[in-house]
């Protein structure tokens, strides 16, 4: 993560807010990283549809945070497996697509740690283990308002055809 | 699966629905499942709010349906991990909480074979691989409308303290 | 391998082999595999080392047998892990190089489900869960003596360049 | 790894080997997880077998080295992936057997990062990611004499009965 200079704390608000000082001018990588994100997350209905947001992101990386709403709960009254997968599965997508080559999740695999409850407030970071031109292995670490694990992920990821965004308009990103 | 001699279409329909003919009596076993199916789908908001259906149940065993709908896509506009993802989930917990012991997933794989989108009618099977006192392995498959295998599930269950629904009324179940 | 050659060549073959009436001759995908099996085998010093022997071959599909020695016990006295999913890991590459692409383990995944014991003799059978053009999963089941299963392990493969063995000689297989 | 002060270099070497100054005494968790150590490989039988040796533990921690050697390639002339495997597997065995109470792997996965070779000289650093009273989770990374990353393994430990060591014989450690 040492390329990550700046952050964004979220795709709509600029860099510098709430500081007052100047700041380090965000890199090529880190401002292409926020435009696919925040691309990317208009797109994803689902996401959206969770409440899922965007904290920060940069080049292999990513920060969302979700709530544990009602509708969240499964047959024991916890968080359902899968709200916490989709969570960690976002933080992947962010991370993995942020070099703008489309990118999908091929295989993931995810360890319950902890059970969440309703009200929790759920934080994901995704951090890049290893790429190669054609696939990568990202780690994701769920983990709840008191800074507890909630949960391991682990996604291999592959690349597609395309972009995330345009990048050949002639002017900067 | 051989015990499943009857089948729960939905868990609030009668066996026989639909059919005017008699129908073997259900095992205990198959009458446990559909009943503990029920209980748990009631309290299982996360299931219900993507619409996710229980087509039918059995000791070790379930198949549940489920719409991919606009608000669930993802930033490559096809149908989020986590939502394919929370199908299998949700089967694998009918499936292993079928003998009624309280039961929830330790860690779970899946391998993504192809894309499902927006309309596609997704189907998760889950059955029993393995199961010791306190440990299972559940492998769910699901498949698309057109029988197309979507993604691979293995799911490793581990037993909590309790039971699902009570059996202690002194009367059959 | 010798003894290889008057069992059952896939594991969908006609019923009628082998009870003293003609053979049908192994179809060309048949030979293919246990041409293959041959010369990966003869390379394969790590299988050779530990006594795996090849028990039958296919397209997609493997049948191997390891007798655990006394170095292969772990500091528990029971199979080393590493030695059961070694077996695994040789059915599952003879099973995906079985269609003459040079193909590798990307990833695998194991449980273990009982201890297996110096003197048992394991035997590990893999078969083809799904394959694409670049990748494939293979499922392998390890089994003990008396069919206990010790083991399921999972593997995703990778095509790499190049091919096993020459089939462009200018003769059929 | 807080916890590991001291460094065991060898199973059979005093801490202070080698250094001609004098060194804080190593902590009690690190005495026994030296002694656990010397114990556990003592009778792996496989590990012995493949040249594995152990570079230092502590609580939750291990790192091992192997030689590709010429008996573990595999078909493809690269080293055998059930080799890799083992070595991780095993300093896998060595961290989470380190507290004393007897610990077996239930579950593992590995992603095969880049090839290995004969002659490469592997290195494997296990490290806990998290533990509960009867399962662990260590992560384990197999690098080469260059630093490359070989592979990444992740393992799912289970307590079972017993401990590696006698601690209730009435004097130290």
């Amino acid at each position: 993560m040492a390329a990550r200079q700046s952050r964004m704390k979220q795709p709509n608000r600029s860099a510098a807010e709430g500081h007052g000082v100047e700041e380090r001018e965000p890199t090529p990588a880190q401002q292409l990283a926020d435009r696919i994100a925040r691309t990317l997350y208009e797109r994803d209905k689902a996401s959206q549809a969770l409440g899922i947001r965007i904290v920060e992101v940069g080049p292999g990386y990513s920060r969302l945070a979700m709530a544990v709403r009602p509708d969240m709960v499964n047959g024991h009254l916890i968080c359902h497996g899968g709200m916490v997968f989709t969570l960690a599965d976002s933080a992947f997508a962010f991370a993995c697509n942020s070099y703008n080559e489309n990118t999908v999740a091929a295989a993931a695999s995810i360890d319950f740690l902890a059970p969440s409850r309703q009200g929790d407030e759920l934080t994901a970071i995704a951090t890049e283990v290893w790429r190669s031109r054609r696939n990568g292995i990202y780690e994701v670490t769920v983990t709840n308002q008191q800074g507890a694990r909630i949960a391991l992920f682990r996604g291999r990821s592959a690349r597609i055809d395309g972009h995330v965004v345009n990048t050949t308009e002639g002017h900067e990103l």
